[in-house]
Formats: C-alpha cells, sequence, structure tokens
C-alpha cells in the first residue's frame, strides 16, 4: 500500500513542511531512511540525521528548531512524534496481520465452533470440541486438539501446537513452534521409570504473548496456569503444575520446574533456571543464567549466581572471584612473613 | 463420557458410602475438587479436605477414619486409594488418546507400509519407504522422511518431524515440535566453513519418551543412539554421534555434544551441558546449570559446577564464594597486624 | 541404490583390489562396516580394522601398506582417500536429498513466483507475494509467508515458518522447527506491559546454515541481521535487531539479546548468552555457558565465566575457586598464630 504525506496527516494529524504529494510504502529509522520511507524524530540526539536522512517523510515534534535546511524529506509536525509513529506502527500492524476467511485447505471437525469473523489458514487442524472465539486468527499449520477454547481476538501464528483441554484467553498473541499442553515429565521411580499419566491442563488467561518454540506442559492434575499479562521471550519452558502470576516478564531460554508458583511482574532475564516446588514473591528479579534455588519471599529482591543469592552481594564476591589469584598471593606473603619471624 | 459412582466402583473395586448413582465425568484434586468431579484421598495431610470438598466421588482408603460427616462427597473404599486412582487416570488417558483411522486429508506414500490398527491425522506425511507397526499413532501434521521405521504402539503427537533413514522402537511417546535426524553441527574449518555430509542416523530403542521441541541430530556416518527407557523433558539438544545410555532421565534444556557417550542411568537437572567427545560412567548425577568438561570413570558421581567436580566440594567452595567479601577482610585485618608488628 | 565397486572407481578414479563385482549400497565406518557398504581408511590409527572389516568396499591411499591379507573388502586406492569419500558423501547426500517437483497437496498463492526445478512438499504454504529462486527445495509442512524472498539453492526442511517480509539468501540450509520473523521482544514498560509492533524483517544472506529449533526473531523497525556464512547449531536465539557477522559460527542454546552488533568469525560454545545493545570484536570465543554482559573491542579475546572475562584468568581464578576450602583453613591457621603472638 502506498499514502501520500497528505493522507498520512489525515490519519494522524499535524502540519505539513514540504512536498505533501510526496508518497510513503515503508517504515524506517531516520538514519537508515530510504526513498519511499516515513520515519520519526523524538530523540534529539538524533536531531543530526534530519538533514539528510533520505526517508521522505519524517514526523517530528511541534517545537522542533531547526538549524539548517531539510535535504529531502517531508515533515510532518505533530505534539508527539513517538505517539504518533506508534500509532502509525500500530495501524500498519494490524492491516499487516489482516488475514480472514476460513480456508477450504484447513480442517474444522463438524464438532468444533468458530467464533464470528475468524482466520483460519491452510492446513490448521481444528478438532472435536474445539470452541474459538470471534476475531480468533489460527495461521496455517496449526494445531488446536480436542475441546481446546480459545478467546476473542487471540493470534496464533503457523504451526504452534495446543493439546487437548486447554483454555486460552482473550487478547493473547502465541508464536510459532510454541507447544502447550505436551506431558508433564513426571515418572514414577524403580524399577523402568513408569509413566504417571498427565490428565491436567494449561490455562492460559487474557493478554498474554508467548515467543517462539516455547513450552507450556500440562499439569498432573488440575492446570498449569499462566495468569493475565504474562509475557514470554522464545524457548521458555514452563513444567506442570506450575503457576505463573499476572504480568511476569521471562527472557529467552528461561526454565520453570513443575509445581512452583510465582507471584506477579516477576521478571527473569535470559537462561535462568528456577527449581521446583517454590514460591516465589512478587516484583522478583532474577538475572542472566541464574539459578532460583530456593523460595523467595519478600517482594523486590533482585537473585544472581546459581546457585542464585543477593545480587548485590553476588557482584561484590564475583569481584574478588575475578581476584582470587591475587588474594592468594597475599595470603602467601603473610604466611612467609610470618614464618619468618618465628 | 461420564460414569455414575456405581460404575466406577464396578471397574475399581471397593465399597460405596453415600449416593451410588451420583455422575462423574473429570478428575480433580481433593482440595480443588467441583461438582461431577472425581478425586481421592491417600496422604493423611490431605484427610481434612474431605469434609468440605466439592468433588461428587471421593476414592479413599479402607481403613480411613472420619471425625465428622462429610457434606458432599460420595466415598469409595479401596484397599489403595493411590494405585485405585492411578489405575482411573490410565484408563482415562487411555480413552483420550484412543484416536484411530487414517485421515484422507494425510499424505501416505504408497510405498510405505502401515500396521494395522494405526492413527495418522490430518496433513500428516509419511513417505517413501516408510514402515510403521501396528498400534501407531501419527498426530496431525508429523513428518515421518523416507525410510523410517516406527515400532509398535509408538505415540507421535502433532508436528514431529523425523528425517529419512532414522529408526524408532516400540512404545514411545514423542512431543510436538520435537525433530529426529537434523544435520550435526559440523563443518571442515579453513576458508568458509564447508559443509561435510551428515549421512548417518538417529535410532531410538524401545520405551522412549521426549518432551517437546527437543531435537535430536543425526550422526555424520553412523547412528547417533538413544537406548531403551530413556526419557527427555523438553528442549533437549543431542549431538551427531552422542550415544545414550538405557534408562537416562534428562530435565528441559540439557545439552549433550558430539560423539560423547553416557552409561546407563545418568540424570541430569536442567540447563546442564555435557562437552563432546567424553565418556560418562553409569548412575552419574550432574546438577541445575552445570558443566561436564570431562570424563567421569567412577559410576554414581555426583557433580555441580561450571566447569562441573564434586557436588560436595562445590557447595563447600560456594559458601565460602558467598563470603568471599568476609574473607578478603579478615586477610586484609591479617596483613594490617602483621604490619603493625613490624 | 545399488553401486558395483567398479562403478565407484568409475565415478571416483583409482585401482581396485579385489572382486570388483561387489555391490554397495550404503556407507559406513571402517571399525562398524556391514557387507554392502562402503567405507574409507585415510587415519593410520584406524589401520588395524582393515584386515577384518566387514565393509564390501574401502577406499584407502595409494600407498597403503598393508601387513597381513584383507579378509573381506576389496579396496579402491586413490591418491587421497580423505576426499575421495567426501566426494561419494557429497554425491549420496545430493541423491538423497534430490527431492523434486511441487506436492499438488501444497498451497502456493497465484500471487507467488517460484523459480525453475522447485521442489515444494506436501502441506507447505507458500504466501501471497514470497518469490522462491531456482533449485529451491521447501520440504512438507513450511510455511512461507506474504512477501517473503527466497534465494536460488535454498534447501528448507519440514516445518520451518519464515513469517511475512523476510529475505533469505541462496545456499542456505534451514532445519526443521526453526521460527524465523517472529516478533521480537519488545513491550512498553508502564502499567499493563504494551506491545510495541515489531515490523522490521529478518534478512539472512548467502551459505548460512540454521539448526533445529532456532528462533531468529524480526526488528522492530529496519532488519535483524545474519550475515554471509553464518552456522548455527540448534535452538539458537537471536532478538530483533541484532547484526551476526560473516562466519559466526554458535553452538547449540546460544542465546543473543536485542541489538547488539557481532563481528566476524566470532565462536559461542552450548549455552553462551550475550546481553543486548553490545558490540562484540570479530574472532571473539566465548566458552561454554558463559555470558558476555559488555562489549569487547579487541578482537581474538577468549571469555569465560557469568559475566565473562579473560578465559586464562577465569581458569586460574576457578582453580583457587575449587580450593577455597583450603584457602580459607590457611587463612584460619594465619589468624591463629598471630593470636598466639600477641
Amino acid at each position: 500500500m502506498q499514502f501520500s504525506a497528505k493522507q498520512v496527516a489525515g490519519i494522524l494529524g499535524g502540519t505539513i513542511e514540504g512536498n505533501d504529494e510526496v508518497m510513503v510504502s515503508s517504515l524506517s529509522k531516520i538514519e537508515e531512511g530510504k526513498p519511499g520511507s516515513i520515519s520519526f524524530l523524538a530523540n534529539p540526539l538524533y536531531t543530526q540525521y534530519i538533514y539528510d536522512t533520505e526517508a521522505s517523510l519524517v514526523i517530528v515534534n511541534d517545537n522542533l528548531e531547526l538549524s539548517a535546511p531539510v535535504k529531502h524529506a517531508t515533515l510532518l509536525r505533530v505534539p508527539s512524534a513517538e505517539k504518533a509513529f506508534a500509532k502509525l506502527l500500530e495501524m500498519y500492524n494490524q492491516i499487516k496481520l489482516n488475514k480472514s476467511g476460513i480456508s477450504p485447505q484447513a480442517f474444522v471437525s463438524d464438532k468444533a465452533s468458530v467464533g464470528e469473523n475468524a482466520y483460519i489458514g491452510e492446513f490448521a487442524v481444528i478438532s472435536e470440541g474445539a470452541r474459538l472465539g470471534k476475531n480468533v486468527k489460527i495461521y496455517p499449520q496449526v494445531y488446536i486438539g480436542d475441546n481446546v477454547v480459545i478467546g476473542d481476538n487471540t493470534t496464533i501464528f503457523a504451526g504452534v501446537k495446543i493439546y487437548s483441554d486447554c483454555v486460552v484467553g482473550s487478547n493473547c498473541i502465541f508464536h510459532s513452534g510454541t507447544v502447550i499442553g505436551s506431558d508433564g515429565f513426571r515418572f514414577a521411580t524403580g524399577e523402568g521409570a513408569q509413566k504417571i499419566p498427565q490428565i491436567g491442563n494449561v490455562i492460559i488467561e487474557d493478554d498474554v504473548e508467548l515467543g517462539a518454540n516455547c513450552a507450556i506442559d500440562r499439569a498432573t492434575l488440575g492446570s498449569t496456569i499462566l495468569r493475565r499479562g504474562v509475557k514470554f521471550d522464545n524457548f521458555i519452558h514452563i513444567a506442570h503444575n506450575v503457576e505463573v502470576g499476572e504480568n511476569c516478564y521471562f527472557a529467552a531460554h528461561t526454565v520453570v520446574a513443575g509445581s512452583t508458583r510465582i507471584g506477579k511482574n516477576v521478571m527473569t532475564s535470559g537462561q535462568v533456571g528456577i527449581v521446583g516446588h517454590l514460591q516465589v514473591a512478587d516484583n522478583t528479579i532474577v538475572t542472566a543464567q541464574s539459578g532460583l534455588s530456593k523460595s523467595v519471599t519478600r517482594p523486590g529482591e533482585v537473585l544472581m549466581g546459581s546457585p542464585a543469592f543477593d545480587a548485590n552481594k553476588y557482584r561484590k564476591a564475583f569481584v574478588h572471584f575475578r581476584n582470587l589469584d591475587g588474594i592468594v598471593n597475599r595470603l602467601t606473603e603473610v604466611e612467609k612473613q610470618l614464618k619468618n619471624k618465628v
């Protein structure tokens, strides 16, 4: 799609400076702007780029003061360039993702129900007893198992697999390769690891976004639960019977073992591990590659290390660790002096 | 499906106390019991819940003594509530997974063979020369490459990909997103990393369960092998030409590099790494986030750290690490005293 | 396929010793050779196996001297057994992977273009506006989103998902389960983590190989870039707006956070983490399970630990760490002696 500068001003408001007929069809950063693209300038550190950028249209703040002529770009002055651009991004995204209709090459069980205005792509499978809400977007090659429930406006990208009996809220987004409801990793010990049937499910509340290639295991009994607003990066592993509280935010390759209960607003950096059967208080922060091995009872702690403890203490200990050779040399020197005194 | 309490007693044996016509259709934990569900009570710590649970039917031990009236639940007394419930779980699971028939929307090569009573779901691909055993369950969107062999009673969940020439035993379970037989990561060094063709395969013996989103690479030449009874959690990476011994048990995000040979009954916790070309003795245990960098020759060692060494020694060293600031302060104090004495 | 020893000699050149009519149909290691297989002997350490190997045909160096009769194998003498076998491997691989034709069960948008001699397998999706080069191989169940461009001779194995607007070069290989172009993990903070639309793309240059189950996120704006010759093992996570330089080589479970720029020929071992917004110099090496938390400005550094620093210093410090209990005992002894002197 192409828009003229004038049409963009019609959508976002603001005042045009320059050629209002210039056409734009893509978005760019101001320092990488190409003809035909639209960009924005909000951070004063980037003002230097406005004069030479090849972007055809740049959204700027009303109060921007120029110290030289702008060579190529038409400007659109608005009260907040950042907000206007965010609005534009969202519109662009909505247009890009505006798939609709049920592909004749999808499989939809005649015992499934699909809400109005749904999109179901090629080679997707909607199994018996599944119930899909309104405006749901199911991309190609997605698998929705028996009796799965999906709330309104949820988008599920190509190839996601959701096992039977799981429940998904509204306004969720799941990225490709993510698996929801696979069996928990539990085997009775003793001679030959006997499989314990995993007959619970996964419940995912509203406004949850899961990155690519995550795996959320079903509960043995009961439910593995992701509360409202949870956001996961790629490769997150959530074991059976875990509960993740509202608005938790886990970076890539975070692993949570079975039956752990995590409070609200907990943040992990990449490659964090959390062992099973813990309670983790609200607002806990775990730094990259750390391993939480004990429950956290005081909200807001920052933890580091494997096993993890207070991050400030960890950093202090690590400074000494780096210098251990020097410390041992000091100790050896002390021993020598003591010996000489004897 | 719905069953009456009387029907459940007919299956499990035991004596009913209460309404034997009450209907149940789901399973629950006693502390989360809902009307229409069946639960069990084996652990005395949970006896407190029996009086108020809303589960419609609770399986209890013969010798349970009640100290108050049970408000809602019908009881079924059996010799072992735990075993009876496990039996019930297994039956429930079997019914849930009892898919059958070959979907007309699957692709089955006319040069493939499929054993009796197989299930092949929609958009699955069974390639030329593949041979599937009896009672095999292939869920939708699975890919079975050329000449792959799958033993009897093996279940492969939606979206698993198995590359050509791999061999899978009987009674295996593979979860969604798992990839078997992708190329090993080997490139000839020198100018431009030249690909070394990976023309071996993967052999998986009987009774192996693989979690979601695992990747088991094919051998360069010969076979990558998972021996009988191996159980993997999610996101396990097994590189080319690795051999994993019988009944090994790897937790999520464990990584094994190329050509390593692992003995029997080896256990890893989450995010463990094992470097290439090692020999790991039977019954070795590696704790979470540890990295094994040397062969283990003595069976039954417990290893910790990165690089890993004896876990008890690691824990002792780690106590001092946490206290390094205090240790350095003691050293500084000693130095000061010595100086003052000079 | 079967070939006689004479036919193999016809392809590779060289002189036959023994039965030139013996038939071979598979490849094996010399120490695991089976009748009907072809093997090679280049490393003198393996010469011992030549006498008893059951391989039917063994490629050996011209100048091999035998100290006993060869029991079973026909020999093919060539100037370099290693090079001849590599050539054979490559031919074998090409035959094995020589799929062609567009399956009538694939979905190819009539607004997509497909180059000559392409293979598109069952249940693959080629979306509107996609452009595929010559000799491209798209295995079953692959998803190619809107406007994706794929260069000549690229092979994409079963189940890979490529989101809209991504660009892939020539001669690339992507393994099953890999996801390209999923949204970056960026949310505006404040009340409720507001999604920031991710409208950039991923650009992958020529000669890139990605292992199984990788995830390469699209840029927020602009492009996430993998330069020419990049090789990734399985489970690699590349966040939004990252740039990975030419010929980088990342082992399994390596994680790179957002906006980091990595130079050429950088190597990581398994489970390495690299935090966001860094610059990493050419030829940097990061050892297994290490975490890079600061930019690297000097090319060729070797880094270890979490957070990582110079590997030699790390190893020295780690020797002391293992011995911390002994060090603390020495300190305690020193304190005791000092006290006694007072």
